[in-house]
């Protein structure tokens, strides 16, 4: 698999094309330069020539990238043209807008079953899925579907995960703040909040 | 300032090596190792040598890195060896739960003012913090807030952003989940959840 040597940092930056790219599909554009890609998501424009080049070239001098064959190939690469069901644990503050951001869609992701160890919350409904006990978590793998997103505090992830895993989840988007340990064949994504706000006086010099 | 030109993806890992030396810290270990750090954060050892290698050089063969060092020059390098104050804007499902997250204390973060569009939410009171109108935003000017957290729904974000500039914020960490344009002295960090589910599928081959 030739794309598995994509650059983490190129494979990072893949998501924010593909979406930036379906935006201009949509508005019927058949062609985009990098310099105007560069201009709307302020990356250097050397950078998406440079990342584009990975899997081919479909850009033309003087007309631009094919925005459909961008689309399609990127998606390919990402493995994002299939649609993919998640499931997500936790249902707190965090889960609840998980479940009514929008964004996942756009991707193909469905978030097709809900988890939750409070008494008082399973068996209600929230966005019309039925909130199941987190000790139900091993009917995953029947229901194939292999993408856990984990919004449980902290002293629960670790055991989460390992539930996760048990049932067949291969890849799971944490926002439990700490370090997750899975088997190897197991890819954690970890969205640290404090992480990111600790980038920013780097960035941003004092007065 | 030399610390400029640390790469990005560097800057972006030195949070999570800076948590990790605090926490030894905490338990009273006074040297790690590249492979202690590499086997608690899942982190190649020669990128952490590698990336520890940018501001000097702490490490004794065969002792490892002394960890007081390293966590005064990571914080340095970071700018977080002082305290931030940061204001909140929109304290919907997702800014509560930035809210109650506790991550933003260890690197030294105070939420110190919160900001909402809704009348039903301005005047209250969250934890101990009054919701002022995001008329207010002018103000943070003059009680020296330069750092601001977006998490409004994407149709208000550029609004808001906006506003936070013009209030003298410098740093915004942007959980709205489109591209905000600011001047460029002012630097947003942008928390995309579908973008970072969206690379999963990538290392999760199919069954």
């Amino acid at each position: 698999m030739r794309f598995r040597k994509i650059l983490d940092e190129t494979v990072r930056r893949l998501p924010v094309y593909l979406r930036e790219l379906l935006r201009s599909l949509k508005e019927g554009r058949q062609h985009i330069s990098s310099q105007n890609l560069a201009d709307c998501l302020g990356i250097n424009s050397c950078q998406i020539r440079k990342d584009f080049s990975y899997f081919g070239d479909f850009g033309t001098r003087g007309v631009g990238y094919n925005v459909k064959e961008l689309v399609k190939q990127i998606s390919k690469v990402l493995r994002l043209n299939v649609r993919h069901k998640a499931a997500l644990v936790g249902v707190g503050n965090l889960g609840s807008s998980v479940l009514t951001y929008s964004g996942f869609k756009t991707y193909g992701f469905d978030i097709v079953a809900i988890f939750d160890i409070d008494p008082r919350k399973v068996g209600k409904k929230t966005k019309n899925i039925k909130i199941e006990n987190v000790s139900k978590l091993q009917s995953l793998k029947k229901r194939n579907i292999n993408l856990g997103i984990l919004a449980v505090p902290f002293e629960a992830a670790q055991q989460a995960a390992e539930a996760l895993v048990k049932a067949g989840v291969k890849g799971i988007l944490s926002f439990s703040g700490c370090h997750i340990t899975v088997p190897k064949n197991v890819k954690v994504i970890s969205i640290e909040f404090a992480n990111d706000l600790a980038r920013l006086p780097y960035y941003t010099p004092a007065n």
